[in-house]
This record gives C-alpha cells, sequence and structure tokens, in this order.
C-alpha cells in the first residue's frame, strides 16, 4: 500500500508566510506532500483538474488555505470525496472572521474540516491523524510527538514553578 | 440591439422565498429573466457552463443567491465578465452574517456585487439599474418607479401627519 | 482489515435532536458507528478513557457535538491522535457563535475538524470521507452519493427552470 | 454612442490612499473617470445635484467610497438610478463592519452594489463590467485581463511547485 | 419664550410600532410633538427642507427612526445644527446591529445622539432632557417622573422581598 | 462561625423568570438567601446602601442581574470587597452581548465575576463553591452534587448506548 | 439668563488623548466647561454629588467618557435629568465594541445620548447643539461652522478635480 | 486556620506578560500563591491532578488564563467545587472574543468566573475578595486598597481640574 500524499494548496502565494508551517509539519512526520497556488476564482478549471483526480493520483488529503471570502476549501470538497482540510486565513480587515465564516459554514452534503484561523500546523497534523487512521507507524509518530509536546509543557511547568514558587 | 436577459440563480430551491421578490420586479419592468437552480458546489460544471457562454446567450447581468458559506456568486463572477450581484441569504444560525461575509469579502480581481441579506428585490432593482446604463426607455421606467415610490411615502406622510399631529 | 467504526459522541442528550442527523449518514452508508453521552465536565474521566482507548478498540474517527463554551471536541482530541470532528451546536444564545469559536480555534498541536454550527450529517460525511482515504469501496459509495446529490439539484434546476422559464 | 463615464466619489480627501487603486483600474483599461470629494452629510446639496445629474452628463456608474456611518453609497443611490457602487472603508475602529453594514444593508427600492472592506479595486473593476454590457471591446480587455490574472496565478504555481515539490 | 417642538421622524410607517413610545412620552409630559414619514433615500429632498427650516419652525430636537443602513438620522443632523437624536430600529436581519452602527458611528462634524435599538421611549425622554435645560418646569417633571420610577422599582422591590425573603 | 448569606440582586422584576434558577440552587443546599430588586440607574442609593453594608450583615457573595448595557453587577462590586458575580441577561436586541460584554468588561481594581449570558444557576452555584473555601461541609454538598450530575449523564449515556449502539 | 456650561468627565486621566478633542470644541465656540476625572467604580459619591447638583451649578450638558464595560455615563445619567452624551472610548481588546454597547444600550428611562466610539469632538458638538435649542447666538455660530466645514470638503473636492480630473 | 493559597494556572508560558500582574497583586497583598503552566490539552492528566487535590492541598481558589478556544479554567472547574477564575487571553486573531466566549458561557453544573479579555490582576484581586469572605483581615486590607485607588483617582481629578478649568 503506497503512502497517500497530502495536497497543500493555497489561493494565493501571498499565503506563503502562513501556510510554510505546514509543510515543516509534513516534513518532521516524513508524510510526502505537494504545493500547489491554485485560485478558486482565478483559475478554477486547474483547482478543478487537480482534486477531480487527485485520489486517482495517490493523494490521501486536502488542505486548501484561504482568506476573506475563502471559497478554495469549499471549492476543493467540491471536487473530490476526500476529506479536504481549510485554513482560514486572516486578510487585513475583519480579523480572519470572513474566512472562518465562508470555510466552515459549508451547506449539508459538501464539508470542510476547518481549523483555526491561520492554524496551518494544526491543519497538517490534522491530515496526519486522518492517514493515520489505516497507517499505525504514523500513529505511533503522532502519539511520540504528542508525548514531546507534553514534556514540552511539563519543562515549561518546572521552569516557572521553579521562578516564582518557593 | 436585443434586450439583455437577466440570469436569477439560486444555490438550492429552498432560496425559493427569497428570491421570488426579484422574479416580481422583473416582471414589473418587463425586462427578460431565466431562473436556475445551480450549486456552487454540488452541480459546479452546469453552473460554469452556464456562466461561461452566459454573455454570447444574451445575458446582461447574473443575481446569484445563496446562504451560508455563500460561494455561489464568487463562483459566477469567477466565469465570467458581465457584473454578478449577490445576495446573502439569512440561513438557521448566525443570522446572516455568514452569507454576507461570503459574499461580499471577494478577492481583488473578482467582484460581486452585493446587496443586503434577503435582499432580492433589490438585487433585480440593481440588475435593471445595470442594464438602464445603455438602454434610455428602462432608464425612464426606473425614474417612474422612483417617482411612485416617493408617492407613496409621501401618502404614508400624509396619513401619519392626519393621524398624530393637530 | 476490519471496517473502522465512527464514534458519536455529545455532551448532552439534548443535543440529540442536531446529532441524529449524523446516524443516518452513517447507517445510508453502512459503516459502523457508536453513540454515547459524555461530558467534558461532568464525566471527564469516561471522556478520557473512552478516547484513549478509541484507536486499539477499532474506531478510526470521532465526531463530537457540544454546545456554548463547547470543549467537547477538544477534550477528545486531546486524548487521541485519531481525528475528531466538532459540530458546534446552536444554544438559546449568541446564535451557535459561542459554540463555533470555543471549537475551531483550538492551539497548535490539537486539531480538531470543525463543520458549520448544527452540522451533524456533514460531520458525518466528513468521518466518512476520512474513512475512505483508505477504503475504495466506501470512496465509490461516497462518489455515488455525490451524483445523487448532484442529480437532486439538476431535477430542481429542472422544475424550477419548467415553472418559471417561458 | 459615446463612451460613459464612471464617476469616483469619495467622502473625504483622507480616503485617497484607498480610493486611488480605482483610478488605476479605470486608466488600464483606458475608461473616462472623473474623481470628486462629495460629503453625504457636509456637502449633501452638492452631492446631490452631481448625482442628479450624472447620467444626462454621460455618467455610467457611480462608485462611492466611505468610512464609519458610510452613507455616501446611499446617499448617491437615492438620487439616481444609474447603478452605485459602495466601497465600505475601514476606520480606526471596528475593523470596518460599520462601514459594511452601511453600505450594504440598503433598505427595499435604492440598492447599493457593494464590494468588499477597502475593495476599491474591485469597486472600479465592477464599474467595467457594468459599463461591458452593452460595450464588447470593453468585454474583451477585461476578459483579456482576466486572462492575464490567470496567467499570474499559474506563474505563480509553477514557481511554488518548483521550489516545493521535488 | 414659545415652547420647542420634538419632531419625531419614521423612515417607513413600518417603524410605527416601535416609535409610537415616543409620542406617549412626549404626551405624558404635554410637550408639542409632530410626527412624519420622511425617507432618507426615496423623499430626500422633503426630508431636507423640513429639518433645514426645523429650527425656524419651532422646533427644539429631531428624534429620527430607521432600521438596516440607517442613514436617516444623519441626513437630518446634516440639515440641521439642532440635535438629532437617532433610534436604530431592529429589523429582520442582524439584531440591529446594522442599524445601532449605521446612527451611531458618525464622522467629525455631524453628531447623532444615539439610543439603543428600539429605544424610542428614551429617545423621547432625552429630547425633553434637552429642552429643559432651559426649561425649568420641565426639569421639574422629568425629576418627579424619575422619583416615580424611583418608586415603582422600590414597590417591586418591597414585593419581591416580601415573596421570597423569610 | 455564623452562615454567610447569599444576595441575589435583579435590575428589574422581569428579570425573576431567568433568575429563580439561583433560588432553586440557594435551597437545594440550603444557604441562606436574600431577593433584592435594585436598579443601578434607578435606585442607585439603595443599591449603594445595601451593598456597602453587605459584609457587615452577614452576606458573603453578591450576586448581580441585569440585561442591555448592565451596569448593576459592576455598580455592586465597586461598593464592597465581597465578590460580585454578574449574571448578563439576553433582552430583545443582540442576544445577550450587550449584557455580557457590559458585565465582563470591568476596568482594573473592580472585578465582577461573570458566568454565561442567562446562567442563573451557575451564578448560586459559583457563590456556593465561594463560601466552601471555609465551609467543607458545603464542599462536601458539592461535591455531591457533582457526582450527581454526573450519575445524571452516565444515566443518559446509558440510556442513549441502549437505544443507538446493537 | 446665564451661559450654561459644559462638565466633561473621564472615567481615568489616561483617556485624556482622546477627551482633549472635546475642550478644542468648546474653546472654539468660546462655551464654558469643566474637566473633571471621575470614576463610576472608584469615585462613585464624587460622581454622583457632581452629577446631582450639576442643573443647580450651571451646567447645561453632561459628557462622559469611559473604556471598556463603560458604565460612567450611565451613571451619572442616573443622577440627573440633564441630558448625558456618552463617548465610547476603544481600548486594547474588542476594538471599542464593548464599551459602545455598555454606553448606548441603556434600559428605558434612563437615556445616554451616544456618539461613535472615541467621538469627543462630536460629544463636544452635539453638547452644544443641545445648548443652542434657545441660545440663538450659538445656533448661529454652529451654523457658520458647518459652512466653514463645508467650504472645507468643496477646498478639497476642488483640489482632488484638479489633480485627477483632465 | 491556615491561609488559603491561590492557584494561577496558564495553558502556555507565553501567557507569562499577561499573568504576571496577577503575581504582582498577591504579593501586594501577602497572600500565597503557587504558579504552574498545565494545558487542558498537552498535559491533562497532570491538570487533573493537581485540581482535584487543589482543596486537600490547600488551595482556595484557582486561576486558569488561555487564549483562543481556552479550555483551561473549564477543565480546572470541571475538577474541582473550588470557585476557578478564568482569564480569556488575547491572541493573534479575533481580538480575544475566541477566548472570551470559551470561558464565560460554560453550561450549567460547572460555572467559571470570568473576568476581562487579559484582566489578571482582576482575576488575583477576585480571588482576594472571595478568601476575604472568612477573613476580616484581608478584607480590610481590600477596603484599604480601594481606599488608595479611590484616592488616586482624586489626586488625578485635582491635576486635570487645575489643568483645564479656570
Amino acid at each position: 500500500m503506497a503512502k497517500k500524499k497530502i495536497a497543500i494548496i493555497m489561493g494565493s502565494d501571498s499565503d506563503l508566510p502562513v501556510v510554510e508551517k505546514a509543510f515543516a509539519v509534513c516534513e518532521e512526520f516524513d508524510v510526502p506532500y505537494e504545493v500547489h497556488v491554485f485560485s478558486a476564482h482565478r483559475t478554477p478549471a486547474q483547482a478543478r483538474d487537480f482534486v477531480t483526480s487527485a485520489r486517482a493520483n495517490g493523494f490521501g488529503v486536502i488542505i486548501a488555505a484561504a482568506g476573506q471570502a475563502a471559497h478554495l476549501a469549499g471549492a476543493m470538497a467540491a471536487g473530490t470525496t476526500l476529506p479536504v482540510i481549510g485554513i482560514p486565513v486572516k486578510s487585513s480587515t475583519l480579523d480572519g472572521l470572513d474566512a472562518l465564516l465562508s470555510t466552515v459554514q459549508m451547506p449539508t452534503g459538501i464539508p470542510v474540516a476547518t481549523v483555526a484561523i491561520d492554524g496551518a500546523a494544526n491543519a497538517a497534523l490534522l491530515a496526519l491523524q486522518m492517514i493515520s487512521i489505516e497507517d499505525s507507524e504514523l500513529a505511533a509518530k503522532l502519539d511520540a510527538s504528542r508525548a514531546k509536546a507534553e514534556e514540552k509543557v511539563l519543562a515549561a511547568n518546572r521552569a516557572v514553578e521553579e521562578k516564582y514558587n518557593h
């Protein structure tokens, strides 16, 4: 069984600073991913072509990041029955609320798995968790990463306790 | 010069009670219109086919109504350089704010002319006003309608003045 | 490879009218599911016990529905590296905005795949899509269902076109 | 048939940095435009005089930009049956939400075609799209510009693909 | 010195159920008032004529009630240096937030004294308080009314104390 | 050590249907309470008199419920260094958001312990928890009540499991 | 008839940068004003003493500025039947929305004339407009100031027209 | 009777700049406190262990600070019947609204005493006020501190009066 790839799509290359955190997560867990810039409104055909053949091309999960009236994740979700994760990207007005509502409030039939505003790292983690359903090795890695994150909080706790509690 | 038609698209036939007010306006002004149910997410190909040939098929303006993460107007706007008017439709949560932001906050390059939440009559009027740019007969009809609306307010004013002012 | 089960957890049995739509979807696609009432705040130990052994017990996805300061999905997500889907449930104040933000705005490391307010059917569909990553039979069923949904919109379109366009 | 002009009105010259993006679009498409500073509240007579004679004076579309309790677009719309496009301008509080709602939530009879907060470029594009209804040359230019925008996204995509996909 | 009149303007006679509470207050305090239906958008000339001559015609305060993108109070305020009180009226979407922001967020130079959403009784009281600045008899009546309101709360308190405290 | 009383203050007797849930909690735990109707704006002197002598009169906690621009809890908090709990009460507009922000966003120096909109039962429970800091008998009762609540969720869980899981 | 004074009250001297714009307006119109720092929560007695004797002490209008859960204007309004103008002050979170709702959403009986967030200049202008009801000299000055403001917009218009229209 | 300690918990050590203000208050009043970093999602077991034994370990109040989907205070509250105070921490999007709603909108049975966004000093004061219910010495200190705060406002008032009133 070949490893499923993750597709990370952004609506504009100006979203790169937010989205790059997702690349790092995929690399940390050694899961193959591909990055694309597809616009729901300017290159809908390319977006559509990509997503309708995504399953056949070995993808397991699609991540889509967009701001403002963020339609990209929904447009992706309309073209595949693979799970699509939406990252609402904060822009210069309304503090990300527009992108959040445009991404999460999808009508019945076409769900988008929405993460927090600018939550690119979590989007990648969520994709890995989806793949881990049938990949016990990846599941073990994710569990180990959680243990490491826990240890980091415990260390922060020890540092804080040492500094402030006497 | 043949009269341009108005396309009135809704994302679901459950939007009919809201959208019907647009039909009435078109009929009042005797401007040809067509009604379609296209879903940005479930019938994107039909939506796309319709809108990319809309100008060639004699349409002048596209009106699109949708609720929740309302992508329909934006998807229409991506497929034509005809003006697209978006009607955000109020659904059972968030009082229409999700549809409003999903419709109006379009990225640079693909504008949607957004009207008020559930504002179907105004969407149709706005479409007529666009057509009136080069149709002086329609412009005259619109002016006459404004005069009638003014007269209605004046009559309401007289009734209220009579009842309350002594 | 045994079929992965879906766990559908609600924070209170008063959420049943919303959550039941998820059961119907699972049944339609013949995917095994289990229903539980666990409260993040009143039965945290049971919730924790369930979720930490969920993967071992054959679950593939966890769905969690809760209202107000909706912590249930996040608490579930903290206890497993399986994907957790959050359904924000609208309650008597704030129109669901509190549950939406409490569910979606998760900190880095613990994602929750959030769907629309009261979006139980979509939560189940999203769970099935996750399972379909490695289940081509289910993927085919989901594709077929999309085709049926498309046909339903096309039929609605025909009905509307017939009624309104002459 | 003389080319219709676009009027670009702002409520205050402090709105210039936002509104200038509309000038650039008009120039790019070689469509004549005029700029004015009219205040709905401080120079209502001038605003009214301008707009009531706008059609007679060769204008096809009015663009109006204002912030806070943004009444300018609505006041313009009340004085003409030409289409009026409203640009809600973000000010120092409330992140543009006040201007958006004041512009878009127009009562029945007097529509304002509202674009995104600070969306001046889109306002101009929308105006051009309206004029293009009866101007096939401009329509062709708009289509060409879309093709260029598409090419730009495709280029960005190629650059990103090259950098990140191996 | 003749008693100054209060003008109570509404944008539509559909606002009457909200606005009528203002009439009752004026009658209770025996202050002359006049009621009019003027629309900022449909009868702007009448609105303007009324308000620019309001001071000369013996008015002391203008009250203006409107919903949605509520421009009426601002339009009134632009035409007079008499104080203008704005009542934001709740309509079928957005729970009155649109009318509140459209009324209160006025730009520098043209203030509107805004009261609570649907706060017509308070609008009338505020108008009376303004007139009371130079009308000691009315001031005394207002003080007496406050005393009565205080007594009413004290009575409610006694009733509640009696019922619940033992 | 005499048992400390809880004061339950509401801004208007129209708040009774919301506030009564607090009475029931006090009675269930057999903690003495007193109910009063004090208005921050109409009977400020009585409110002030009550609260400045509350500690001397044997009160341990003040609960204050009010809607709209809900100042009551803050006004109470300004008059005592006893803890004051605020219940934001939902009124006919803005879904309780106004009362929530008016109650919780207190400036430094004068905290109000704010509970959920219409959260009267929780306000009373919170008051009991405060008193339980030095009252181990009450602490035990609260723990027992939690156990009962847990049992209720467990029972609901069993019923749901029985009905839906096979 | 002695000239009525305006009281300008702020909840904290940290509000001075916002409130100072009100001083400038009073000085421009040569209307006597007094400035005080009274806190609704920390010096309620002084606030109360001031406001209950404000009318007797020759004040005509009270302006009150406060941020967050802004109770100051409401507390002032509770102590006098003079008109009270509220300035909601933006603080470091929520962009002024908390102060706006806490100021404007007053319950029936105690109105606060609310201006825009940070709208201190407008608060002073509104106070002057109230005083002008019975002060024709001030009314004339206000009218002259409006004419000057109009001239300023006309000049800005001329400059913009010159620069951009050819 | 040993002095009860205050526990100050934060969800991440990045919250320290906000939370430190609470330490200063505890030190000013010489009330013992302990600081910990516990994450509701990454170290739930440690969080739970701490809080379930908090009462036995001599704590009287728990303060919990967290941002985004802030579950920490609620998770703490679920594990003890001691009062839990929640500090919603503002993060990079949504201006603190997400943390506020996630903290305050707790379901019946598990209250969280919520203070203002970033209101750490008030959280500590509120904790002290709770402890003061049975600690008259602390009550006296709190009263003295209020008197000092009052004096500070009076001094600010004198300075402002001197500078601006002549």
